[in-house]
């Protein structure tokens, strides 16, 4: 078996090679080759930590396994650690056997940061110029490099509640050679592109904010409470997202739901616009949202892909196991 | 991190660590010190494989992680692998990060035929001395080993389905120097402690085969439908467990219980006894069931016993992970 220990994912993993991973296991999803396994997530009562699993088999990709780990909200005050802790595990799915094990830190940032980049690709418009932020905390500055590969982007406009995070913003667009401007809520109605990335529990874009055509890319909701955006926008909006279940429980778009404005079926998988049977964006005006609420499959495609990089640079640990 | 090969538990293990593992998370499971996670179990689609994890946290033994894998019913006639495969990762509870990594197919045998060791020990007479067993397949080897280190035992008596596998009980029998026989199953009258180690669907031994006083181990059943003992075994026995939800759904108590012949609260939990909050046996002409339905915490509490004793003998793998 073979291990790629957390320090080198930095070096060996692309932003191209998660997109790439991430887009066809959405693709597979959608066409019923692969499926995310139900979700264990347990506060255990130790360090305030939420630990859990989660797994997931690609028929046709034949990846097979699950990433372990959680958030322990202490670890970087009392041990300079970072609080997600998080390792993916691949087996043999011909045999059961364990295939590698990969450090998942940085891999979850950057198959979080590939969803709302492969969400843009194919329901953002073509044309779209103006990016906008809500978040721009250490997950912001991963949405915001990946999104800026999708289009020809020439702005970036952000909010966060605490403002003075914003410079990880600014940092991000000058990378990219493109002007960073500071706007309150209203001012994201100049944006075609909308990523919000926060653990907010409260909408915080309205629908008077939101101008026709553009796509929104919700990427915080992961949880039952949490919520960045009004109910109303998912009305107002075609919904898309990774996998449906999770969506109308704990993403986006589970408050919609809950509330009665929309019903499981009027959220579609990003996977079947991948694959060409859903259309997605049929018309200039229209305004798309991608619910990603994050499944065990990008973990593993993103893990898959990097162990195959690291192998073919000879940088794998191999271990008779 | 470190890492335990399958290959180095043989020699690393021993029957006396994991049964003081298997004693110790069990009694911690009573006090509510440890849980388990709720299971997860796919039938994956490929290669007629079940996969799946099962988790769990003991804050006693401070104790986290998972074991992975599953059945690959053709593991061993397409490839000459068996076809359980499982590998076990440990978890610091502190910080989230990984730990161990430790095969666990040997390990699983192990803590499986440590459980019923327990329940011998805490519940079976003292004066025991003619042990009976219900299946002859590799796994009755090592519950067989097991048990006849909790008592004085002075004969082995067993039944097979298929009678040419009962030389296996027999060659256990030899190892300790005693006296061997087949039966039938009203043979097993003359046992004063009965393990079942079978995949049987249908209930093997009836009330009437089983004399007062006996200890009865049913350690075959974990899953729907599976079933070893009439129910009516599980009226006239004192019933434990080591956990009650998975007992009364996906254990042997799952038939009693579903025909109304006993409730969820006439089963207690093993722990209990060792804990001595339960008195367990009170007579002697008492018959005792232990339904052994295999827990997460029971792999983790014999993967950090043997990480222990890799570490310290310095054949543990060190991975700057």
């Amino acid at each position: 078996m073979y291990i790629v220990p957390e320090q080198e994912i930095a070096d060996l993993m692309t932003r191209k090679a998660a997109f790439d991973a991430v887009e066809k296991v959405f693709a597979a999803m959608a066409a019923g080759d692969a499926y995310n396994f139900p979700v264990v997530r347990e506060a255990i009562g130790h360090e305030d930590a939420l630990y859990g699993f989660k797994g997931g088999f690609d028929r046709a990709g034949l990846t097979l396994g699950l990433k372990a780990g959680g958030y322990w909200p202490n670890n970087l005050e009392k041990r300079g650690l970072i609080n997600h802790q998080s390792t993916v595990f691949l087996f043999d799915p011909d045999t059961g056997k364990v295939k590698a094990m990969v450090g998942g830190n940085l891999l979850t940032a950057l198959r979080t940061a590939a969803a709302s980049s492969v969400s843009i690709k194919h329901l953002a418009r073509k044309d779209a110029k103006v990016i906008g932020m809500i978040g721009a905390g250490h997950q912001a500055k991963f949405q915001l490099r990946a999104a800026l590969e999708q289009r020809e982007f020439e702005k970036v406009i952000g909010w966060n509640l605490h403002p003075e995070m914003l410079p990880n913003l600014q940092e991000v667009a000058d990378e990219a050679g493109l002007p960073f401007e500071a706007v309150e809520l209203e001012g994201l109605r100049e944006a075609d592109v909308i990523i919000s990335v926060t653990s907010s529990f409260d909408a915080i874009l309205k629908v008077d904010q939101v101008s026709p055509g553009t796509h929104i890319a919700c990427m915080g909701t992961d949880t039952k409470g949490k919520q960045e955006v009004d109910p109303q926008l998912l009305v107002t909006a075609d919904v898309f997202t990774d996998e449906i279940a999770q969506s109308v429980s704990i993403g986006e778009a589970q408050h919609a739901v809950a509330q009665g404005l929309i019903k499981e079926a009027d959220v579609a998988q990003i996977g079947a616009v991948i694959n060409g049977t859903n259309p997605g964006r049929t018309s200039d005006g229209q305004i798309t949202l991608f619910d990603g609420t994050g499944v065990g499959l990008q973990d593993l495609a993103v893990a898959a892909s990097v162990v195959e990089r690291a192998v073919e640079a000879g940088i794998a640990i191999e271990v008779d196991f």
